[in-house]
């Protein structure tokens, strides 16, 4: 089986891109969108993300065999409920949000008999809203598919050669291993990119206006991730509590130790740390998980 | 006053750039240049990083006018005793270090009488070694000057213009007052991205090669900083250790805020952080310290 009628809930980076490149690599295939702002929804007509934007959510997905949810992940199970009475009984029901036990269980109590296959693309930018999709976006990125047991295996084939379509490898994982493994690589990263912009705007003795001129010196890689949307996020971390609680936990740990090791001057603690570190960026850069070139090629010194 | 004969001690990522740019920039210098590894000091004359590579620091300055310091700030009192007999009474002696109390200090018990004014320049990559450093590193970067209250102005002012012609925005500050700012713009930020990196890579339950795959969800924007020379930065963290541990303290504070709304589930607190730390970004790029492309403008999703 293949898709031939996706509808796109949520018209924002995600919603947008996943609609830019249905229209690039899937030109067969009809796409519907609806996003619950107004504003939004102008937007995305005029830059064409889906093939019709609809005024409700039910409509866009009356005749879809593929609803995809791009919304935040507190905002699945009502936007589910909204559209459940017009949704198709054949329509396969996915997502694109960061954590997926809990989208899971919304969308199972949402929906239920529905064929619901959530699914996160780990790919994204820290820009937001209609104007920040690009039909690149899941290019060479990993897609992941977290079927209930009971799936479909040609439902769940089907999601898979869609995501492929669009550029991006797919792996299969169990929900709750993917919210354990995102914990570290996404969330974590992001709430501690989150409290080091605030930190450094809170300080008496130096002024904000010295930490933007003097941000090259590292901070500015953070502000990048602390200027991803904040809805999203607060939805990701309380729905992935346990997991983030517990990479908190020891990440802390291992901030003490450091910690330690500065104040009674342990040279050599620091050194085996940091030359340990190097070595997982290279592995990052050789799997194309990010550009080689240094400072990830930016061209604000006026090399790129 | 102009510099006339300029010796870049260290060949590394700054030593280099400073090399390069001054050939660029300033070809009516002449430089010299040495590093402790025979192998830098192969790669820099290969690369032409200075006009003459000398055998020892103490032949590379004895006929400078100004000598610039590129090692780590753990090693500037023994280069500077390293070269100090040969070493012109006249010349200016000045460096590229991340912190300046301990350097200042350093630098005047190695050197009694010399004219030192210790100099940072705000710009760096995660490579280091003689093949890292290029000519336009410090355009439209800020190049801090921490002189002491005693120096003479001329020279100061013959440093100024010596950095603003490689491309550098010159600021004066105090030494104290610099380590402050750098602690929470660069020294901090670095602390984080080790100590995360450590982290992900020490989990049982989920593997290395699971958080290289799913990196591209936030974390391997903290592996380029986490790739940066670790003696530099054991140097770093160990001469500015009080400002370190204070940036610290401020940062754990903030942390565990958030974490305890995590925890209780106080979505607006989450909100409202969130949601405040994305103008800080914004001052950013208005002010021309990143790229305004979203993701750094990375080419690997196809982009760029």
């Amino acid at each position: 089986m293949t898709f031939q009628r996706v509808a796109i809930i949520g018209l924002g980076l995600l919603g947008g891109s996943v609609g830019l490149a249905v229209k690039e690599h899937l030109p067969g295939i009809r796409t519907s969108g609806y996003d619950a702002d107004p504003a939004t929804r102008a937007r995305a007509a005029t830059r064409g993300l889906v093939g019709t934007v609809c005024e409700s959510a039910a409509d866009a997905v009356r005749a879809a065999d593929l609803v995809v949810l791009c919304v935040p992940v507190g905002a699945m199970g009502a936007v589910a409920a909204e559209l459940a009475s017009a949704l198709p009984a054949a329509a396969v029901v996915s997502d694109v949000g960061s954590s997926k036990q809990g989208v899971a269980k919304a969308l199972a109590e949402a929906l239920p008999g529905q064929t619901i296959i959530p699914a996160h693309p780990v790919a994204g930018t820290e820009r937001s809203g209609p104007d920040a999709g690009f039909s690149s976006l899941f290019q060479q990125r990993w897609c992941i598919l977290t079927p209930p047991a009971n799936a479909d295996p040609a439902k769940v084939a089907a999601l898979a050669a869609f995501w492929e379509a669009l550029g991006a490898n797919v792996e299969l994982m169990d929900a709750a291993h993917h919210d354990l493994v995102l914990a570290v690589t996404s969330h974590l990263p992001h709430l501690i990119a989150y409290t080091i912009v605030g930190t450094a705007s809170d300080l008496e003795g130096v002024t904000e206006s010295e930490v933007i001129k003097y941000s090259a010196g590292g901070f500015r890689d953070f502000t990048r991730i602390a200027a991803s949307d904040p809805t999203m996020w607060r939805d990701v971390f309380l729905s992935n509590k346990d997991a983030v609680l517990e990479m908190l936990q020891r990440f802390t740990e291992d901030l003490t130790a450091l910690q330690r090791a500065i104040r009674i001057g342990d040279g050599d603690q620091l050194f085996g740390h940091f030359e340990r570190t190097r070595a997982i960026r290279r592995s990052i850069i050789e799997e194309g998980q990010d550009d080689a070139r240094p400072d990830f090629g930016r061209s604000d010194h006026g090399e790129g």
